[in-house]
C-alpha cells in the first residue's frame, strides 16, 4: 500500500466530476489521493470539498506547494483543512521563522500532516536545490514535518534524503510513468510511498492501471530486497 | 504612483465582498492591487473574476508564490488569467528548464505579466535565500521576467537587486506598514513599486490611510533624491 494517485484533472473538463469519477473508480488501491492547485484554483474550497467527501483513503492531500510567510500559509491550510484535506505540502526552502514554525503549529492544532518539498523532479530544480539540499533536509527535521517529498526520477537523492531524515519521516516520490521513474524505483530507494498522475489517470481503465503499478512495485521491491 | 495595495482578507469573513468594498473605496490611489493565495482558494476563480472585475488599476496581481514545473503553474496562470488578471507571481528558486521557461510561454502567450520572488520578507527567508540569491537574480534575468519581488524591509538587497538587474526589471518590494518598512524606504533603494497590506486594507478610513501612504513616499523619495 504505497501508492498516491495525483489526481490532475486536465483543461477544458469539469474539475470536480472528473475527479469524483476517478476516485469512484480507483477504490482502495491507492492509500491516498493528491490534489494540486490548479483544481482547487478553478473550484475554490467547495469544489475541493466535493472532491474529497468521495474518498475514503487514509492519505487526503492537497499539494498546493506552499511557499510564503507562515501567516499566509496557515490561512491557507485552515481553508483547506475544512474540506476535509489532512495532509498538506508546503516548501521547505522558505525556511523556518516566520513560515514552516508557524505553518507547522497551525497544522498541529488542526492534525494536519505537513509535508514539506526538499528536492524536485525537473531539469531546472538542480540549479537552487542542489547547492541547498542540505539545509532543505534540515529544514524538514528541525519543523519535525510528518514528510518530504523527494523525486522518484532521482533514487540517490531519494536514498541520501532517506540516511539524512531516518526512518521516522515518511518520503513520497512523484516522478513515476511520465516523468519517467519506474513503479518500486523510489520504494527501494527508501520512498515510503510513490505518487503517480497520468500513468493510471489518462489510462482508459484507471484501476487496472493502478492494480498494475501496486503489482510492480511488489515485484520491483521483492527483487530489490533479495526476497 | 508607485503604490500597490495586498488584499488579504481577515477569516471569517466574505472575501469578495470585503475585496470589493475596499477596491471602490481605493478608487485610483493604488497603481495595482494584488490578491493571494488565501482569497483564491477560498472563492476560487469565480470569486476572483467578481473581485477583478471591479478593478480598474493597471496591474492586477495574483500573488500565488508558484512553485511547480512548468505544466502546473501553467495551468493555474490560464486559470487565473480567465478571471482578469493580468500579472503572475512566481517563486524564481524552481529554476527555468521545466518550470520558469514553460510558465514564461505561458505568460508570453497570454499577455501576462511575470513576476518572480528573489527574496522574501520574513526572518527565516534568509537561510536558503541568502546563499542563492546571485542564482535567484540570474534566473529572473534568464527567464526575461517582467518584474522581481524584494523585500522593503531590506533595503540594501532591494539596492544588490536593482543593481544586478539593471532599469528594464520591474522591483516590487513587500513589507512597508506591519512587517516594520516606512513608505518610500524601497523606493529609494531601487523599488519601481511598494506593496503595502494592514496599514491600508485595517485602517479605519483605507483611502485617507492610501493617500497618506502616497504622500509618505514622495516626501521620502525627494528627501532620499536630494530635491
Amino acid at each position: 500500500m504505497s501508492l498516491i494517485a495525483a489526481l490532475d484533472p486536465p483543461e477544458g473538463v469539469d474539475g470536480v466530476g472528473w475527479c469524483v469519477n476517478l476516485i469512484s473508480s480507483l477504490g482502495n488501491v491507492p492509500k491516498g489521493f493528491k490534489v494540486g492547485l490548479p483544481l482547487v484554483v478553478r473550484e475554490g474550497v467547495r469544489g475541493l470539498k466535493d472532491v474529497v467527501s468521495v474518498m475514503s483513503a487514509e492519505l487526503v492531500i492537497a499539494d498546493l506547494k506552499l511557499a510564503d510567510i507562515g501567516y499566509v500559509m496557515s490561512l491557507v491550510t485552515k481553508a483547506v483543512a475544512s474540506a476535509g484535506v489532512n495532509t498538506v505540502i508546503a516548501h521547505a526552502f522558505v525556511g523556518t521563522e516566520g513560515a514552516l514554525s508557524e505553518l507547522s503549529r497551525t497544522c498541529s492544532e488542526l492534525g494536519i500532516k505537513l509535508v514539506l518539498v526538499a528536492f524536485m523532479s525537473h531539469p531546472g530544480a538542480g540549479r537552487v536545490m542542489k547547492k541547498a539540499f542540505s539545509d532543505l533536509l534540515s529544514i524538514v527535521k528541525e519543523v519535525g514535518a510528518w514528510g518530504a517529498v523527494l523525486p522518484a526520477t532521482m533514487p540517490e537523492v531519494v536514498r541520501a534524503g532517506r540516511e539524512y531524515l531516518g526512518s521516522s519521516v515518511k518520503i513520497m516520490a512523484p516522478g513515476v510513468g511520465a516523468q519517467g521513474a519506474e513503479p518500486g524505483d523510489a520504494l527501494c530507494a527508501g520512498a515510503d510511498y510513490e505518487i503517480v498522475g497520468r500513468l493510471i489517470t489518462r489510462a482508459e481503465d484507471p484501476l487496472k492501471a493502478a492494480v498494475e503499478v501496486v503489482r510492480k512495485q511488489g515485484e520491483r521491491v521483492r527483487e530489490c530486497r533479495g526476497l
